[in-house]
Parts: structure tokens; sequence; C-alpha cells
């Protein structure tokens, strides 16, 4: 254990020495090693696949389910899907270098902010081998250096990959140690990087709520969480009914495994009779299960397909064709329900009421709150963002969709021409 | 234990309540509040040093320091001065609310970010009892509510300054629960702070080492370190000697016991003899006691007042009157020892050459580089914010003095008018 944690240590040092060259490359030599990486994911796509194959086999074998094993399997066209986020990454603008708010204070000097890199940014996650390629350049782009923890079942890929995308950067005049994988799966070395205050300066965890939790809990380095949503869609007695008809369905259905799915259906009593009873045939074409509440039982009636929900239904992210429905009184009814389950993740209201619309934008707190819309548009793209690191489910420096901005922090820059501050 | 622990979860939940409130206040609403604050803590200035010389009497009984029990004490003047930083808090500009990049994007709906307070902020301070009401303010201000646990030293002293600006406050149209001060000095309620996932949003730790360290190691709930700064100042060949004499100087001696101070001289070896004997009357007319590199030895010679380094000189946060001194060959071998020893705090050149005052600038990693200035301007006031909640010392979220901005956060919001998200 020690030997593999000493390699840990060496890869750190590395990283860090890297992040200095990384942090002052030029935004063009940056997009010139996108751009190579891009084209060495499509090229080596033979070696990619093959290395892949021994994951995919490995898991199959151990039983892992089909939905799983689709996102762990690399095909020439998946690589070549990885290698076009990659060049949508060198097209968005660098942040790095951008000074804001300098002005000359009443004793002289000269301050402002400018945007700076992290440093060494550490991401610990799962399964999906291209989180590997996505976060590299993602940090990379933003000036950072890399350190890259992939899940076990995905090992022989992510070397693969991080092999294949360290090289072509490196000749393209990326510093030698830009990306660093640690190819070896002992859970010690997460402790170790959980730990290493001084060596990272930022850690992403990106998986299961298992793994959130044991980064949060462990982590003395600066963490970003992401993650769990529990979302809910609010209808209103003012609603346009067919507009939230769509939008209810679209926000369960389109994905139901994000975590920016509906999970909870709160719907006012004035309509909810007429609203249920059109939603429900969309809903059960779609195969949705309903944990409805008595008076949601009452419209519809209990079915196979309409069970009575229980008290763990509501704040509960389903990640699945499930739902909860809740008959409430009134708006205040509804806010009462959300500020005491809301996960401050994605929070929708449907209404044509400009008054009570106004009151849910402002006064509930999640990363995004919606408005006649459906909560799936959380996402860096869908935000204009360009791409995304992850979404945070943290207040502290970053919330909702990260991209390029948000791997950044500031450093404050002042200029005195023999300066000194008075007593 | 229980039943303080009881307690605590009781004020936490109260707050959350008031947080929703004080949220929505308008600037108008939370100026008269924090001018009644102010009036208040000057009109019952009889109160208050009544309760404070408890305190004071307590810790001349346990032989603290004269240097701490100064700080501790409360007079009518201390409080007249703590009551003008709250109106200069009322005078500072609202952030919440602050709208940024609202657009219409491709699929129809109309995003953008808008600034938001954290919710609750707790705060775990030592000594001053000023803190109480500085962070109250601040927090509330920028739309917080508060939770305070300060140190037990102080404990008569907090309790007494919470009571008057709570009322005052609630009597100027602050919600009841604005401010909660946590008034039994059990460490349990500490820890319980610390892992309050979900009920504290943000908790700044305000002290010495020893309390920062815990505050990270043991927190769950995110936090925004403060506190120690080992600061160097780089005299280059090219320097201004007469500025660089003047700047050392203040930066070292102006106050020593703040984490601004200088620490570490880094001389270039063709300047040095000539600066460093101009440097030293200076230095030792303030006290100073200087630990020297051999090449600094020699050129000061060894004395009670000039004693040779030892390792752990270089990179010591010393807030005394004592400052290590290297002379070094060259800007690169300066370069070497920052990225060594860095705490990343404030660090400062002084040349008068373009090139290699632009590569410190842009090459230190640091909340504050500075070019030709002392280090001890690093403060929110000096800054430009007004005011301050404290100094970070990470890089998430913010970065240096941090003010009313940086006790906010965003949220996205998002109008559609049905929007679904394709698939």
């Amino acid at each position: 254990m020690s030997v593999v944690v000493d390699m840990l240590t060496e890869k750190l040092a590395l990283a860090r020495v890297a992040s200095r060259s990384v942090a002052q490359l030029s935004t063009k030599v940056k997009n010139d090693v996108l751009q190579a990486v891009a084209e060495a994911v499509e090229a080596e796509a033979d070696y990619l696949v093959a290395e892949n194959y021994t994951d995919v086999t490995a898991a199959t074998q151990a039983g892992l389910d089909a939905y799983s094993i689709d996102r762990l399997t690399l095909t020439p066209k998946v690589l070549a899907g990885i290698a076009g986020d990659v060049r949508k990454v060198a097209a968005l603008e660098d942040p790095v270098g951008a000074v804001t708010g300098m002005r000359t204070v009443e004793s002289g000097i000269t301050v402002g902010r400018i945007r700076v890199p992290f440093g060494v940014v550490g991401a610990i996650y799962e399964s999906r081998p291209n989180v590997t390629v996505d976060i590299a350049c993602l940090c990379f782009k933003s000036g950072n250096a890399v350190v890259l923890r992939g899940g076990s079942e995905a090992i022989h890929s992510n070397v693969a990959l991080a092999r294949v995308i360290h090289d072509a950067g490196v000749a393209a005049g990326a510093p030698r140690d830009w990306v660093q994988l640690i190819d070896d799966t002992d859970r010690a070395l997460v402790h170790r990087m959980l730990g290493a205050k001084g060596d990272i300066d930022l850690v992403i965890p990106r998986g299961g709520a298992g793994l959130i939790n044991f980064v949060v809990e462990n982590a003395t380095v600066p963490v970003i969480e992401t993650g769990a949503g529990v979302c809910h869609t609010y209808v209103d007695a003012y609603a346009d009914l067919d507009k939230a008809q769509r939008i209810v369905v679209n926000a369960k259905t389109r994905r139901y495994s994000i975590c920016n799915a509906l999970d909870t259906l709160l719907v006012h009593a004035a309509v909810a009779p007429q609203f249920l009873r059109a939603l429900y045939p969309d809903l059960a074409a779609a195969n949705v299960e309903i944990h409805g509440c008595p008076r949601t039982l009452d419209i519809l009636g209990e079915s196979p397909r309409v069970l009575p929900a229980v008290a763990d239904d509501w704040g509960k992210e389903f990640l699945a064709l499930t739902m909860a429905i809740k008959v409430v009184d009134d708006f205040d009814a509804a806010m009462d329900h959300l500020h005491t389950y809301t996960s401050s993740h994605s929070e929708a209201i449907v209404t044509q009421d400009y008054t009570l619309g106004q009151r849910f934008m402002r006064e509930v707190d999640a990363a995004a709150v919606y408005w006649n819309a459906s909560t799936q548009f959380t996402d860096g793209a869908q935000f204009g963002l360009g791409a995304e690191v992850g979404i945070s489910t943290q207040k502290l420096h970053a919330r909702g969709p990260m991209a390029l901005e948000e791997m950044t922090t500031y450093k404050w820059i002042v200029y005195g021409d023999g300066a000194t501050r008075p007593l």
C-alpha cells in the first residue's frame, strides 16, 4: 500500500510542476493541444476499443447490468462523439487572464482581480470512460493540471485513453505531466487524494451518492459536490394545463436516470382532477409508476400503476420511471413541501400568474429555478456554457452546471510605486 | 451534552426559517436594521462594558497575556468603533439580486444567473468580541441568517452583544431569528455545527491555526478557511532600493502579528550587500530579530539580533518581530523558494524591470501578488471592499479579503413558455 501511495505522491508533485506551465500556456497552444487530442482519440480507435473490451468482458462476467455495460462500452462512434466534445471545448472562450474591477484606490495602489486556474484539479469518478477525456480537456483548457482516478471497472479503458490523450497533448505542446491517471485501484489512494491539502487544489467527485458522500465525508481538500437532485414541478391553479402537461411529461420521461429528472409533481387542488386525468395517459404510455397522495388516488384510482405514496417517497430521487404526486391546497402548501424536501437542484413552477411566478423564482433556493419550463434543461450545453464538468449541488463557488470558468479562481493583483500602508 | 446539541438543532432550524425572510428583505430595510444596531451598540455601552468586565476579569485571573486581554476589552471608544463599522456596512452596495448573463438560447429558454445569499452562515471564532457584530452585520447585509460560536473567553461579552444587536435589529424590521449566538461553550456544539450539512450553508472559521485546522479536518459543511499567511518580498537586482527599503520596513513592522506581515525577505545577490546594510538600521530600530542565511550573516555579521536561520525558518509565519532573510542568485532562485514555501497569501516583488515584474505577477500563485508595494495592503477596506469578513486562504469561491459579495452565491433562473428539452 505504501508503494502505491508513494507513487501517488510523486504524481501529485509532477502535476504541481506541470500546473505552473499549463497556467501560462496561450489560448492558441491550448487549443492546438485539444485538436491533437481529438484527432488521436479517433486515430487510436482500434487500440482503445480493444482495451475497453477487457473491461466490458470483465463487467459482463461480473454480472453488471446492461445499462451500466452500455455506458462502459467504447465504439468508434462513441469515440468520435468524445472527439467531437473535445473540439467543442477547444472552441469555447478561454476564461484565464480576464482582469476585472481594476482601480486606483485612496492609498494610491492600483488593485483588481485576474482570473487564474486552480492549479491541480483532482477528479474521482465511476464507470463512463468518456469522463476521463471530458474532464482532462475541460481542466486543461481552463489552465489546470489534472489528476484522474476512475472506477476499477473501467481501468483498462481509462489507462488507454489517458495514454492516448497524454501523448497526443505532449506532442502538440502540453507540458509532460499535464494529465495524470492513477492506474491503481487501491482505495487507499482515494483517501490520500482527499487528504492532499496543498497538493490538490480542488477535487470533483462524479458518480453515485455513495461515492459523493464518501468524498465529502473524508476530504480535507476543497470539494465541489455533484450528483443527486430531488426535482419538483408545481402546477399551479393558474397554469396553462396543456403546457403543464408537456412540461411534466418531458421532465419525467425524456431521460429518467439523470439528476434533473422530475421526482415529485405538486398540483394545486383546484386543477388536480382535470390535470391529473389529462396527464395520466401520457405517463401510463411511458410506463411511469405513480406514488400518489390520498387525493391523487381519489382522482386516478388505485391500480398496479398508481400506488399509495409512503413517507419515503417525498424527497426521494427515483432515477427510475417512478414519480410521486401530491395534491396541495395552494401555493404556500407547495412552497412548504418544497422547503422541506428540496435538494436545491432544479425546481419548476408552471403558472400564468405573474405574482406567484415571481415569488417562486425569488424564494425557491435551488441551483436552477424554472418558470414554465422542464427541469431537464439543467445542463451546461443547454445553459449556453458549451460543455460541463458536472452539475454542482453545493452553493460554494459554483452552482448548477460547471464549465470552464467554474474551473478557475482569481487572484488580486496590486501595483504600487513604493506604496506603504499607513498605520 | 445531548440537551445542548438539541438546543443547537433548534437554533439551526430557527435560523433556516429566518434566512428565507432575510433573503427577501429590501436593501432599505436591511440598512435601517444596521443603523439601529449601530445605535444600540453605542446606547447600551454601560451594559456591554459591564458584561465584558466579567470576561476580562476571568481572563486576567487565568493569566492571559496583555495583548490578548487588550483585544478582549470593550470600552465606550471600542464600541463606538464597532458602531462605526456597522454604519460602513450599511453604506456598502447590496450585492443581492444582481442578474448577469441573461440570454435566450437556441432552445428558446431564457437563462441567466441571479446573485442570492447562501442562507445560513456559521461563524466559529476566537477572542475579539467585535467579530460578533462585524460578521453578524456583514452576513445580514448580504441576506443571510447567521449562527455565531465565539470563544469561551468572550462568552459574556458575546452574549451581551448578540442580545443588543438582535433586539435592536428585530425592532427595526429584521426577522426574529436573524442572528443566533450559541451561548454554551461545549465543544460538542462545534462538532455538530461542522457536521450540519443542509442546516448550515457555509462555515467561516476565524482564529489561530489550531482552530482553522480543527474546522477543516472535521467539517462536512462547506468551509472558507481564513488565517495563516507566510508572506515573502523579493527585492530584485533592478529594484529601486529606497522604495524597497520603505516597502520591507512597512511590510514587517507596521503590524507584525497579522497574516499579511512579511515573514521572509529574498534579496538578489547583486544588491544584497548594499541593500541589507541600508535596511538593517531600520529593522534594528524597530527591534526586529533577523534569522539570516549564511550570505546574510556574511553581510550583516552575526549578533544577538542577527542569528543563523534554521530550516524551519523558511515557510514560517512568525507573527512576531522576527523575519527570515535569504540572499538568492537570481529571479529564478527566488521563484523556486517561493514555490516551495509560499502559503499563497500575499507575495511581493520590488523591481523596476518590466519583464520580471510581469512574470512575478503572472506566475506567483497567491491570493494577492504585489509589484512595488507592501503586502500589508491585503485587507478588505484597503482593496476597496469597504469591510471584510476575513481573508480567505483557499482558492474555492473566494480568495483574499472577503466582503459582501463573497457572502453570496448565485442561482440560475430559467424562463420558458411551455419549453421542453428535445431528446
